[in-house]
C-alpha cells in the first residue's frame, strides 16, 4: 500500500470484518496491488476473512456507452438503501489507458449514493483495458461483502472484455439498451439471451416512452420465443433520468437470482467462477515463471525479436521455446 | 479438415497462392480447428505460405447490437469492389454459446456483396464467446491476404471481448456508433479516442439525419480538444440503409492508415502484435502442459474440487501446485 499508516493485514482484516470504511478501503487497494511485496499480504488478509465470507447477490451491469449505465446505477443503489439495504457499488472509473488519469471529476456522477453512510462507492482502474473488470474484482466484492456491504452492483464500460470478464464473478448480467434497439436485434435475440439474465430499456421518458415500450414488447415476445426449458430473460422499461421503473427493475434482478438458486445454477455458476480463476490465475503464474527462467532469458529475447519481425511464426515460436524444456 | 477431399498443406498452400476461392476456405477451416493433428498441418501451410505474405490494411469494425454493423459491412464491401479492389470480408455468425446452431439464415445479410467475385466473405464462428475474434483471426486474415483478397474488414460483435482482441489483428478500429449517442458520452470522450481511429455516426437518415449531424459536430468538437499531440480520430456522418458517407468514410480510414504508416505507429503496432500473438499461445501451451503431466493429475484434481467447493482460495491453491515443480 502507498502511503498512510502501514498495518499488517491481521488487522487490517478486523477492520474489514467491523465494516470500517477506511479499513475497507485499504484493503481493496492492498488487492487491487501488482506489487510482488503486496501480493504476499493480500493473500494472508483474504485467507484470514475467507472464514467470515458468505456471498452476496451480485449484480453485473453492462450495455453501449452512452445507455445510462451509471445513472441507472446511481437510483438501484439509492433503492436499496431506501429498502433497508447496504449495497455495494462499484463504478468504473473511464481513465484512459494512455490519457492522463482520471476524468472521474468531469462527471458529478453518483452524488446521492456517494452521501449514504449504508452504501459502499468504490471507482475501479479502467486502465487495464478491461472496463473495469480485473483480475481482483472477485477478491474485492469478497471484501466488501465480509466488511457487510451487499448486494453489489458492478459496472462494466460497455466496450472492451468487460462483459465477458464481469460474468466471471456476479451472479447476475443486467444488459441495458437504448429504446429503438429492437429493430435490428431481431437476428440476435437468441444471443442477446445469452448475454443478459434481465433486460431493461432506458430512457423509457418524454418523446421516447412510446418507442421505449414498443421496444420491450418486442423483446418480450422475442425471448420468450427462443429459449427452450429455461425462462426467458425479462424485460423491463425504466427511466434512470424520472427514476421509474427501478423497483420493478430490481424485483426483476432478485426473482431471477432466487431462480437460479432454486434450480441450482447459482451453486454449479460459482464453482465454474471459482474453476476459471484457479485457471486464469496458474495460467499467469506458469508464464511469470518461464519468463524469469534465467537460463533461457538470452533464447526467449532471440525469438521474440525473430517473431516480432515477421520472419519466424508465433506458433513456430512455441514450437522452439518448449523444445527441450 | 472434416469431409471432402484430403490435401496436403503443400498442395492446398499452391490454392491459396493461386486464388483459388475453395482452397482458401479450406485452408481458413484448417486453421480454424482445434484438433491437434489439424494444427501441425495448419502450422505446415502457414509456415509454405509467409514467404509470400505481404499484410494489406485491415480494418476492425466495432459498436454496439442493433447500430448497423452488419449493413455497413456490406456497403464498404460493395464500395471497395466498385473502386477496383478485392476485399475480404470477416463476419460475425451470431450462433448462440448454447443455442442450436447458426442463426445467419435469419437475416438475408451481405446480400449483394456475397454475389461478388471480386469480394470474399467468410462467416466466422461466434461461439467461443469472443464474438468473433478467435484465436485463428490472424491466420485467417494472413490467408486471405496471400489469396489476394484485400483491405479486410472484420466485423465483432459489441458485446464481450470482442473489441479488445480485434485491435490485436487490425490496422485501424471503427467505431460505429448512434445518433444522440454523444449526450451521455460526454465524459469519457478521452475514452472513445482510445477506442477508435475512426467513428462514424450511422442511421444520418429520415428523421434522425439532423440528430446525426448534431452528433458528428459534438464529437468532433470534443474529440480534437483532447488527444495531445496525435491527431483527433476522425468523424463521420453515413447512412448503410441509403449508401450515404461511404466512400468518405473508407477515405478516412485509409487516411488513417497512411498516417500510421507514415508515422511509424503501424510498424510498431504490427511487431506488438505479433509479440502479443506469441505469449497468448505461449500461455495456452505452458498451460496444456501442465494439465497433462500425468504425475500432477491427481494432486491437480483434489486441489481444483476444493478451490470449486469454496474451501481454498486460488490464489492459495496456484501456490500449492507450484510448489516444489
Amino acid at each position: 500500500m502507498k502511503g498512510g499508516l502501514k498495518r499488517g493485514p491481521a488487522e487490517l482484516a478486523l477492520g474489514v470484518r467491523a465494516g470500517d470504511r477506511r479499513s475497507l478501503a485499504r484493503a481493496i487497494t492492498l488487492v487491487e496491488s501488482t506489487r510482488s511485496e503486496d501480493e504476499a499480504q493480500a493473500l494472508e488478509l483474504l485467507r484470514a476473512l475467507l472464514p467470515f465470507h458468505t456471498r452476496g447477490l451480485r449484480v453485473g451491469v453492462s450495455g453501449p456507452p452512452g445507455v445510462g449505465k451509471s445513472s441507472l446505477l446511481e437510483r438501484l443503489g439509492v433503492h436499496l438503501v431506501e429498502s433497508g439495504q447496504r449495497p455495494a457499488v462499484l463504478v468504473v472509473d473511464p481513465s484512459s489507458q494512455r490519457g492522463a488519469g482520471s476524468i472521474l471529476g468531469d462527471k458529478t456522477r453518483m452524488v446521492r449514493l456517494a452521501r449514504e453512510a449504508a452504501a459502499y462507492v468504490r471507482p475501479s482502474p479502467s486502465g487495464d483495458s478491461n472496463g473495469g473488470i480485473s483480475r481482483a474484482t472477485g477478491d474485492v466484492l469478497m471484501l466488501c461483502e465480509v466488511a457487510g456491504f451487499s448486494p453489489s452492483l458492478v459496472e462494466t464500460v460497455g466496450v472492451g472484455q468487460a462483459e465477458t470478464a464481469v460474468t466471471n464473478v456476479v451472479d447476475v448480467l443486467l444488459l441495458l439498451l437504448e429504446p429503438g434497439a429492437g429493430d435490428e436485434l431481431q437476428g440476435i435475440k437468441r444471443g442477446l439471451n445469452e448475454w443478459g439474465d434481465v433486460i431493461a430499456v432506458n430512457k423509457s421518458d418524454g418523446a421516447r416512452a412510446e418507442l421505449a415500450r414498443q421496444t420491450c414488447a418486442q423483446f418480450a415476445a422475442g425471448l420468450s420465443s427462443f429459449r427452450n426449458g429455461e425462462s426467458a430473460a425479462p424485460v423491463v422499461c425504466v427511466s434512470a433520468l424520472l427514476g421509474t421503473g427501478i423497483a420493478d427493475l430490481w424485483a426483476a434482478l432478485e426473482t431471477r437470482y432466487r431462480e437460479l438458486e432454486a434450480s441450482g445454477a447459482l451453486q454449479r455458476k460459482h464453482r465454474e467462477q471459482r474453476k476459471a480463476d484457479l485457471y486464469r490465475r496458474l495460467a499467469i503464474a506458469l508464464m511469470r515463471r518461464f519468463a524469469h527462467d534465467a537460463r533461457r532469458q538470452a533464447e526467449v529475447r532471440s525469438i521474440e525479436q525473430r517473431v516480432m519481425s515477421g520472419a519466424l511464426l508465433p506458433a513456430e515460436a512455441v514450437e522452439l521455446l518448449l523444445q527441450g524444456d
